[in-house]
Order: structure tokens, then C-alpha cells, then sequence
């Protein structure tokens, strides 16, 4: 263990996220000692069995008032819950992150509940798969992936360069921007996408209930592209909901994209504008985070 | 060889589908001899090496004069062109068909240009990916996946068993549907998904025009759902034009599906909606063709 490492970690919620958060700080080996904190037992102990934590307690009083650090893994919206208690059990200088994909409000919240001598760093791991459980947790599920770091007024200049290390040392990139752009461009590039998927599936519903053969024509390339609608309909209800405002900017664009296709459609003259599309997807198989020094 | 074996087969256009079935058909041993017919040498030597066939020859008149089944695997637009000299120099009782991905003018031009010695059956493997060329081609690409034949007055029954069992020997399953009825169900599963894939790459393009690090903010989901708008733009110009009418259709019915989903965010109410679409999309990974015997 070196200095910055952490001598006692809280993990609330070991799911997917939060599990494979633990897995991957024991394998940086950047903590001595990770508690978990959870509604269920059963969770709690697979993420034990799987060595994610190294004990468990679904008393939040016990396991705030040891930790140096408490990260925040459950869904976006009982995030905030936290805070009070946190704010009345946790040491002076502990640090708290958490996971959550719409970041405005959280950010609001722990400026508004969390004192003084606790250091908040919003922070959202770009990572994650259409399932959810700690069964599923991995440590190196952040690998080369980006890790978005919201700053905010409770954030000190050590409390976000800990947060650097930790990003980088579970092999992630750390990316650090306000809350509030993080939400509009992640709008743009998992919200409204994920909307989308979940759209083109109820569309093959509506003609499967006219012609049940269509689902036998739905081959790879609408396999792949409804992929992510196989996610959880709760999770994705509340990130929508959290990020109604910027997914209806994105929608608007989105209407000005899809009205520009059909009337180049019409026109016959769609080539330029599915080449333009074309080397935009390009462009992102070309960055390449390993060498990905300024971003 | 058996008696369903064909002695001399003719692929015109050996790309990634028609290098494929190249391939798949010696692998079945379903011939005895495959020319290949092209513009381009270069991709016919390729061809030839790579084994997919015997031998290649830049004369249509050639190819056409001695072959039992000709394979038409050129881009969409294309394949009628070849009707005229496939009706002048083809042997009586030649078996002729097409893999191209819209049906509809391809069966109408076949039923004007050739004559009634000559049996024409559609038909559209649901195999390929981004890729192209024969470089990419294998034996085992249509293996479980869909392969739809489109009949018309031209395909007499002992041309349907003949592509059946064609099917059957490469691995695929055969579906029979005519040409109107394909189209209109690709569009919903393959060509409006694919102009959604498009669109969404076109839409990252906006936002990057005004902030570059959204980029970064692309992670493997918004990856996984654009990889198809990877696709060679000018085939998929070509198919969307070939195809907008069934286009428009599905539009329709996307921007209603898209109507009620914008509403229900509105009104804080997609629980339902989310739920509906990922239970359709399991219901696809349900299927499975391996027991897909009534399809």
C-alpha cells in the first residue's frame, strides 16, 4: 500500500458498477479494507464470496463512520438520499464519489446537504453492459475505458487529484467536466441512443403483430443495434426522466437530422450525406485511448 | 455429387456474398465446376485463389452459355441488366437467380426480359456485415441465418426444391415470401435501421462540431448500435433508393412510435413502453432456427 491508497472503503450498492469497482481497487490494490453497504443480503454476499468486498453491513451508520472513502454505486435517483447521513456520520476529509449517469442534480444536492469537511467528486465510469448484478462484475470492466469527473464546490484539489489516481490506477481515463455539460453530451452519446434502441424494437413489435414472420428477418444488424434495449427498463426510465431537459435538445436535433435524410431521400441525393455519416463512425474507432494523453 | 448437384454454376460478382456462397456451395458439394463473371480481374484472381472458384472469365456470353445455375451477386441495381444476355445465351432449363437485398424490380424486369426456358427464383441470404469484398468471404457465413426466396412466374416448382435444397446445403434455412412482402418487412428490419444508424452517427457529427470531447463520451453502446453505418455508403444509397417507398411506410410508424415515446417522457410515464421493448427484443434472441422448423 502506498500513501494513496485508501485504508478503509464503503461501496453502497455492489452491483455491476460497484462490484467491479471493488474488484478493480483490491487488484490496484489502492485499499486495505472494502465494506460493502447494502438493502440485500443476498447481493451483499455474492459480492463477498466473489472477494468484490471484504465485509458487509446494511447499516449505512457503520459503514460511513469508518470509511476515507464512500463510493456511491446505486441507481442515479437514491443517490442524494445518502447525503444527510453521510454528512452526519462521516470523518472530516473523507472522500465521496459516486457512479451515476446524469450528474446535475446529484451535484446540486451534495453542495446543498454535504458540510465543509467533506470532499465530493461527481464521477460517472463509462462502462457497463446490458446486465446488472455483482455476478457480472469484473476488475478490469473499466479498462481503457473513459471516466468522466464532475468537480463542484465541495470538490478540494487533492479530493480531485485522489480521484485521478484512483481513475487511472483501475486503468480508466479520467475526463473532468462540469455536471452539466456532462449531461447534455451524454445525451447525445448514450440517453437518446438508448432511446433510440428502444424505439426500433417497439417498431418490429408493431409489425410483428400484423405479420409474425418479421422476426425472422430482424438478422445481425438489428440484432446488434437493439442490443442495448435489452437493458434494464427501470434504470433507463430513470435516466430519461433525470435527463428530460437535455434529451429533448438532443431530440431536436435529432428531428432536423431525420428531416434533412428524408428530403435528400426524396431527392435521390443521399450519398454525401451516408458517406458523411460513414466517416464520423470511422473517426471513433480511431481514438485510441491508450495513446489518448490529452483528454 | 448427387443428382441435386449442379454440373457447371456461373457467380456473377464475386464479393464478400458472392465469394461466400462461392465457398459454401463447394464445401456442400453441391457442383462440380464454379466460373466467376466480374469487371474487375483483380477481384476474380482474388477469387480464384482464395478458392471460392474454378475459374473466372470477363465475357458474360462465356459464362452464361454453359452454366446449369447462375448466381447473380452484383449490387441490386445491376442484376436486371444481365437479364437480356442471360435470355439470348442461356441453356433451356437454366436455373437463375440473385441475391439482391430489395426484390421487388429485380423479379418484375426478370418476369419482362426472360423467356420461359429459363427459371428465375429471388432470393436474399440475411448474412453479410460491414465488410466487403471477397477477402471476406467464408464458407460458413449463411450458416443458421435466414435466406428468403422470392418466386414468381418465372420460378417453376422443381426451381423452388432446387434453391430449397441450395439453402438447406449451405447451412441457411429458406423462407418463401414474395417480393413485395420482403421488401416491406427488410425495410423494417434492416434498411430503416440502417438509416437510423446513419442518422445517429450524423447526429454525434453535430454535437462534435461544437464540442470535440463528446467523442470521447461515445462509448460501446452508441459503438455497437452506428458499427452498421460503417457500411459501404454507396450499396446502402443504392438500397435505400431501390426500396423508398416501403421506407416511407416504416417511417411513418417510426415517427408515431417516436410521438408516443417523446408524450409518455413528458408525462413521466415510459415504465411500460421500456418494458414492451425489451421483452420484443428478447423475444429475438429467443428464436432459434436450429429448431426453426415450422418457419
Amino acid at each position: 500500500m502506498d500513501e494513496d491508497s485508501f485504508k478503509s472503503v464503503c461501496i453502497v450498492g455492489v452491483g455491476l458498477i460497484g462490484g467491479s469497482l471493488g474488484l478493480a481497487l483490491k487488484k490496484a490494490r489502492l485499499c486495505e479494507h472494502i465494506i460493502g453497504l447494502g438493502r440485500r443480503r443476498e447481493s451483499l454476499l455474492k459480492a463477498l464470496v466473489k472477494g468484490a468486498i471484504d465485509e458487509f453491513t446494511l447499516s449505512p451508520r457503520e459503514a460511513f463512520s469508518k470509511a476515507d472513502l464512500i463510493i456511491l454505486a446505486t441507481p442515479p435517483s437514491t443517490i442524494p438520499t445518502f447525503f444527510p447521513l453521510i454528512a452526519r456520520e462521516a470523518k472530516e476529509g473523507c472522500l465521496v464519489t459516486d457512479v451515476g449517469s446524469v450528474k446535475r442534480r446529484i451535484i446540486e444536492e451534495s453542495e446543498k446537504i454535504l458540510p465543509s469537511h467533506i470532499i465530493f467528486v461527481g464521477g460517472h465510469p463509462l462502462a457497463g453492459m446490458e446486465k446488472r448484478g455483482v455476478e457480472w462484475a469484473e476488475a478490469d470492466l473499466f479498462l481503457n475505458s473513459i471516466y468522466v469527473l464532475t468537480p463542484c464546490s465541495r470538490s478540494t484539489e487533492e479530493g480531485m487529484e485522489k480521484m485521478k489516481r484512483l481513475v487511472y490506477s483501475i486503468g480508466a481515463h479520467p475526463l473532468i467536466m462540469d455536471a452539466d455539460r456532462h449531461d447534455l453530451l451524454l445525451a447525445y452519446t448514450s440517453h437518446f441512443p438508448h432511446l433510440i434502441a428502444f424505439a426500433l424494437s417497439l417498431l418490429l413489435g408493431r409489425m410483428r403483430e400484423k405479420e409474425e414472420k418479421v422476426s425472422y428477418l430482424a438478422a445481425s444488424g438489428f440484432k446488434t443495434m437493439t442490443r442495448i434495449a435489452g437493458s434494464p427498463a427501470d434504470m433507463w426510465e430513470e435516466i430519461f426522466k433525470e435527463n428530460k431537459d437535455n434529451l429533448l435538445v438532443v431530440w431536436k436535433d435529432w428531428e432536423e437530422v431525420m428531416e434533412e435524410m428524408k428530403r435528400r431521400l426524396g431527392e435521390g441525393n443521399l450519398r454525401d450525406t451516408l458517406e458523411k455519416a460513414r466517416e464520423e463512425r470511422e473517426r471513433l474507432d480511431e481514438i485510441d485511448l491508450q495513446k489518448g494523453k490529452g483528454i
